[in-house]
């Protein structure tokens, strides 16, 4: 098996991009990717693009060969693969990359991800984002993405003592960290104050408690590792890689205060990359919900169950703190293009690596950890990124 | 690079199975490939699911996991894929599942594909296909899918001088083959005479020109060539794999009468397989349209451009001539679940190089070929399996 590095990474602004269709967030991202990797247009081997629901948002199926067609790819009839997971479309579309350039089957790869959400209404956003759960036993009922997930907060407050406070920090340190970032979609600092008094989606959870909808698009660029300095003097190697999986439904789980499929990922994760969760130095977790990230600190092993909200509280996940946890402003203040989560978290993980992010910066950042789960959890894939020197 | 040999096959009755829902055929498939693989559930290291729209004819994203729970497999985590590709998504998906165990990532893969059709009108069916085609410069104009291969037709017979009877000629070899197959959606023989008078669809395409709208699923189960006898006495090799995409759009194609993704796709896999077109005996091409079968004969090398017809109409693609072309009856009488299609062509090669399919044997069949496209062509991946003595 082939050593795989990444070699270059672009993204757009993550927001309402009103002005922008779906085909051109794409080519923006996968552009820039490019130019930053160093390779041309000829080098590029097959494209692979995380979206999680065009065929709902916009209503176009097979965007795969869109993106490269209007990339101005299609006389180089490149293949081309779309990879669903829900919200982990771009991790999925990651390890499937990945594989493609271990296996020897294709050298040069692009990996992109992109929605693009708001042009439906908030309504019909909300019901296509609730397909992602289980129609069957959960969605038809009328349970939202956002009534499951506080249910889980619920949960965890109950048997963890985890409180509103430490829910809202989450929020709190995300805003912070996307003030400090030029491409995301919220850029003020709030308050505590400010997450406690915003009115509910589902309580416990608050306005300020989820991350919003968003268009946007976010793309890297893969190669064999030996490779790699060809085309760039900072290559970022994918040290390790887990993926799991989980009930679609959430009454079906052992626990609703764990989500297995993370703790699964995120062993095969380290065994691979032979490291353990005190080597991270920083982490992009999934964090649609502000409950979402103090169940993945947890899970991933960097606190104890149930305390990721006392560490959060305590500034143990801020910036250049015990673990720098979403930098970016996560998808709560990066924004949230579902399909291109999972690949944006890699891009933040890539410069902090490269030593690229100004006043976010990570010091000394060497190794870092991506997670992006899908649905309520019933996907799970995580990423361990190391310099490459 | 490991070598990849498939181990079981399984799959449903392709038709209106109004009584059974995705999940459940699905389930049936992945349980019959695991069967007759001679694995057990604890040995699946992960999952591909085919699937171009069930986030629309069934409200459903996110339905890998969804497949991996219904079958038991919760409590394994396995990591879980949907990969879409408008027709392609089941070769598409064999060829993500074929990179993850070439690559050593994993080892015993199970890959399937599902789609469940006839939940919505026709009406509804139809506007969910052609969002396969380009949703701002096709769809939204009213072009059909059916509409954009009637102008192929149509500039076949005025650059060709294909005539209408050697269209017809396609569903008739067709449907007689699948009236030998006792799965086959449609086990009645048809005339020459039925298919031309048959209501216009799109001209000049009729009713029996085109492939059915149908519910099905089919599946196959992957490990290293060198584990595939522990498994089975008749491992069966991928020994050519070759996938490329064109543009979305049918009017910025240099020519609508030759597929060039199926071309490229096609020289690829004759490359990697060391083999020429002349070397395969048996061959499931993408018959959606009876047009589709003729360009695709053409594209894949094993008739000149112009001839498709001509050798069709005398019986050069029937069951033991030339090349026996869509043994198991084709997506116009095996069934077209669009999601599975690429997965059943599989099936059938497999089963017909172990020598198991009774009145439609293809005698002496050691080497088959798959070839599978999405949209109007703007995907196509090719397969070819050889026989493992």
């Amino acid at each position: 098996m082939r050593d795989v590095a990444i070699i270059g990474v672009g993204d757009t602004k993550f927001g309402e991009l009103w002005d922008l269709s779906f085909r051109e967030i794409g080519i923006e991202a996968g552009l820039k990717a490019i130019e930053d990797s160093g390779i041309t247009g000829q080098q590029i081997d097959a494209l692979f693009v995380g979206n999680m629901s065009a065929g709902k948002f916009i209503e176009q199926e097979h965007v795969a060969p869109l993106v490269a067609d209007y990339s101005g790819l299609s006389p180089r009839h490149i293949p081309t693969f779309r990879i669903e997971s829900a919200g982990a479309c771009g991790a999925a579309a990651l390890a499937c990359a990945h594989m493609s350039v271990a296996s020897g089957i294709y050298n040069i790869v692009v990996v992109g991800g992109a929605e693009k959400m708001t042009d439906v209404g908030d309504t019909q956003a909300a019901e296509i984002l609730s397909a992602t759960a289980d129609q069957e036993w959960e969605s038809v009922f009328g349970a939202t993405i956002a009534s499951l997930f506080a249910m889980m907060a619920r949960r965890h407050m109950h048997t963890y003592g985890t409180t509103r406070e430490q829910l809202a920090a989450v929020a709190v340190k995300n805003h912070k960290n996307g003030s400090l970032n030029p491409i995301a979609q919220y850029r003020k600092e709030i308050t505590p104050e400010m997450v406690l008094g915003a009115p509910p989606v589902a309580e416990p959870l608050g306005l300020f408690d989820c991350a919003p909808l968003s268009d946007g698009a976010a793309t890297v660029v893969l190669c064999p590792l030996d490779m790699a300095k060809r085309f760039t003097d900072t290559p970022v190697k994918i040290a390790g890689y887990g993926q799991s999986s989980d009930t679609l439904a959430l009454h079906d789980r052992r626990d609703i205060c764990t989500m297995d499929a993370t703790v699964i990922a995120a062993k095969k994760a380290f065994h691979t990359a032979k490291l353990a969760p005190e080597d991270i130095q920083l982490a992009e977790v999934h964090d649609n919900f502000t409950i979402t990230e103090l169940i993945a600190i947890e899970d991933l092993g960097f606190f104890k169950k149930g305390e990721g909200g006392p560490s959060t509280e305590d500034g143990r996940t801020a910036l250049n703190s015990d673990i720098s946890v979403n930098t970016s402003g996560g998808l709560k203040a990066r924004g949230q293009p579902v399909g291109a989560t999972g690949l944006a978290q890699v891009v933040e993980v890539v410069r902090q690596l490269r030593g690229e992010c100004d006043k976010r910066q990570v010091d000394g950042a060497e190794i870092g950890l991506t997670h992006n789960i899908g649905g309520t959890g019933a996907s799970a894939v995580v990423h361990i990124l190391r310099r490459v020197n």
